[in-house]
């Protein structure tokens, strides 16, 4: 008898018509012989309407009381599927968290899973019930509750595949699978049948979204094979796995891209040791979420740093770093907050010559100038102007001929 | 050092407003120098809210489920509760009724509290914190969440008030007090300043609705003074307590009344050992909740004998009473769902003669029928036509000169 665990995003159980969509599925599964786990996030919007309502009451809720608020969303939702399972006259059951057994740190709305003590849920699968298990949320050794962050439902889900020896984590969203870009950008899109973990990283990263990276490196490092699906729809979607064959791989996977993008650049940096430090451990502290970093070769002991920022993050990182250039004797700082991001992904590039050639090549047939340049093993990425990534997805799409299969 | 209970119930808390009004009381308190437990119900119509959404997705939630998505009420509000009060600059946390250790059996939508381990309260509060804890909810020794039942948040502070060994505990609710009579029907009913445990408990379980029987029962046992107040004004409230002397309290204290009351007469019973657990055993078992129960004497071993219920179990009880009629070879049943009780209430009545005459001459002379009567230690209840309880509030209200002071 197969164990699979399987996750329902928000979209998912936005009503109860959904989540009696969902119980037919979960039913089905069942049926078929399997042990099931389930894992829900809240009902569609629900976690935002929790945080409004925390913010009419107060401007800077308390962290350990706001993961209390938001745990509460996936409680409803996991007793309601547990109810609407027991009513198609399966057993059932939701837990918590904690009953769940997923004990974190005590870092409050981004807590990080440090065990999972699954001895309620072996005991109650073994007792032929289907198990509910509310997403997103933890117990520290003090009996606190927390929550994940974000992503934390395909976390709590692939953490319980990885605890209970599942043969299968799947996750069930509102999207069919992960395509080689984003199809309401590209319509020449495809739907991939699999895909690598690291792939998938950088995918996911750079703006596929359709799965967050903490659950894909999780599945990694426990080896669990994820397949994430449409919750609407019978379509197969897609299996992220580490089983793939190297040599069919060596060539581009697929387009990521990213719209929320800002850039700082401080000018005329010494280039000294400590800089750097004294620029990044600041923004740290002010809880500005770096993404890459880029320092050309110095002239003279002198060079440009530029940083990326969520467009949301700018005027913040820029308060903090304008009296930091000032007193490091940089020339100064420029920010542009209209960019964007392509990237091309795949396994095996950095040994295969030509592909950042053809990319760079692409957008410029386009006319699309490059800002910044960086890459990974697995992943070349530039940055364009905001208003020319849609362009840059089509004409990267075509020239690595992603429309063909395999 | 004092330590206070303070409960505020669901009219209290029912949106930011008036939470950020309930943090201010509770500040207050704290400021002069207090321990302070709060105890707070689901925000407004919410529990309402989270029934409905449950039956939406089943005709029949699970127990054991809705028992959990219930329970997610009170701990929303305790949530925000907690962040009002830290943004005013108090120590403050919420705990669910697991982490205040209020263990109950696992009778799910009823459950009743077994014991309170307190020292996870005790050590907050010694760090200086006011602790706000969710009403309604408890935990088995299973680790699954229970609630209450009615009143259940009532009883959670009362619990919370013995096993601390409180000075007081508040109940605020969105009446000021107790009256004589429900002021809405009697324009003279006044606020008593102080009632005795017994005497509420008629008084709340004949309709006065302003404190549950559970939580009055518990007050009692341990001996906690109870007040009553409301949570908009300053208005003294009434204390509810048992050190009232005996003398001054021989006399009708107030009238209580009940509009929901059905009636079920099954005629010409053969007047045997057996027949009152034939008839009432069947109806426990269908969950019928029997109020008052009249059998007269019998005449030649055929006796009447009626009972009341609340009028959405009426139509339960004549399916389940009819063929036990039959079986028992009575007569026959009629039922009337138009009825009405006005009960007078106060200590000593009984040992005080005349009472039960004045009630019975004053709903006389305003020509009120009297269809069954009942009395208690310190209670005598008329059963009457629905539509005329109002006058006899009123005419009772100034038979017995309630609205003078003590």
């Amino acid at each position: 008898m197969a164990l699979i665990v399987q996750k329902y995003g928000g979209s998912s159980v936005a009503d109860a018509e959904r989540i009696k969509n969902v119980a037919r599925r979960v039913a089905t599964t069942k049926e078929k012989g399997n042990d099931v786990v389930v894992v829900v996030s809240a009902m569609g919007k629900t976690t935002d309407e929790l945080i409004s309502l925390a913010h009419q009451v107060t401007d800077q809720p308390a962290e350990r009381e706001l993961d209390v608020l938001l745990s509460t969303g996936e409680t409803v939702s996991s007793t309601l599927l547990a109810m609407a399972l027991k009513s198609l006259g399966h057993k059932a059951l939701s837990l918590s968290g904690a009953q769940a057994g997923i004990w974190t740190d005590a870092v409050h709305s981004r807590a990080r899973i440090l065990t999972v003590e699954a001895h309620r849920i072996v005991k109650e699968l073994g007792e032929g019930n289907i198990v509910i298990v509310a997403g997103f949320q933890g117990i520290t050794r003090e009996m606190d509750t927390t929550t994940l962050g974000r992503g934390g439902s395909d976390t709590t889900a692939v953490a319980m595949a990885a605890t209970l020896g599942a043969t299968l984590c799947e996750i069930y969203t509102d999207v069919e699978g992960v395509y080689t870009a984003d199809p309401r950008l590209v319509p020449e899109a495809r739907k991939l049948e699999e895909i690598g973990y690291e792939e998938m990283l950088e995918l996911a990263s750079y703006g596929a979204k359709v799965l967050h990276p903490r659950a894909v490196e999780l599945g990694e490092l426990f080896d669990i094979p994820i397949l994430v699906a449409s919750s609407f729809s019978e379509a197969p979607g897609t299996l992220i796995h580490g089983g793939i064959t190297m040599e069919v791989r060596n060539k581009v996977r697929g387009i990521a891209h990213d719209l929320d993008v800002a850039k700082v650049t401080v000018l005329g940096v010494p280039d000294q040791p400590g800089i750097a430090t004294a620029i990044f451990e600041p923004l740290a502290k002010e809880n500005v979420n770096v993404d890459t970093i880029v320092q050309n070769a110095s002239v003279e002991r002198i060079t440009d740093l530029t940083f990326t920022v969520a467009k949301s993050d700018l005027s913040r990182a820029m308060q903090v770093v304008e009296p930091i250039a000032k007193s490091i004797g940089a020339r100064g700082c420029v920010a542009d907050a209209n960019l964007g991001k392509v990237s091309i992904v795949g396994t095996g590039m950095q040994n295969a010559p030509g592909y950042a050639a053809r990319m760079f090549r692409a957008l410029y047939e386009k006319g699309i100038n490059i800002e910044l340049i960086t890459t990974s093993e697995i992943r070349i990425t530039c940055i364009i102007d905001q208003a020319r990534v849609e362009d840059a997805l089509v004409a990267l799409h075509r020239a690595f001929a992603l429309e063909k299969e395999g």
